[in-house]
């Protein structure tokens, strides 16, 4: 089964990357830009989990204990299938 | 309106990353754990554009020329509302 977790900075945090990609945006003339956020986004194939449920509640498990930082990130998970 | 972009690394392209998140779950006790890819998210509020199919556009044209770089990476965009 395959579940994708996105980790994108907590509203409110700062996020410095996704400034760089605004102001690179706007240098090649796209204009009308607002906020820009970066995260990452994580594909895991979890070979032994058939029950989408328990999927993502490892996945969930998995991304509060190494792929988030949960004092300024989220996450979210989702089954890709 | 809100795009997301997504820059992960194309099937066949080495990658660390995801290589090293995989380690680092097996080390934490996780198993059964297939592929691991690691790419970017990136959440743009295009405030110009109203009509979906123009926002996808300038997002596309956006991953192609800064996001993504497609000799190594694939992206893919979407509408958040």
């Amino acid at each position: 089964m395959r579940i994708r977790v996105h980790v994108t900075p907590r509203r409110g945090v700062l996020d410095p990357q996704g400034q760089a990609v605004a102001h690179g945006l706007s240098n090649l003339g796209f204009s009308g830009l607002g906020e820009v956020r970066v995260g990452k986004v994580v594909d895991l194939e979890l070979t032994s989990e058939s029950d989408p449920e328990a999927a993502l509640a490892t996945a969930r498990k998995m991304a509060s204990q190494l792929l988030a930082n949960e004092v300024v990130e989220d996450f979210s998970v989702e089954v890709l299938g």
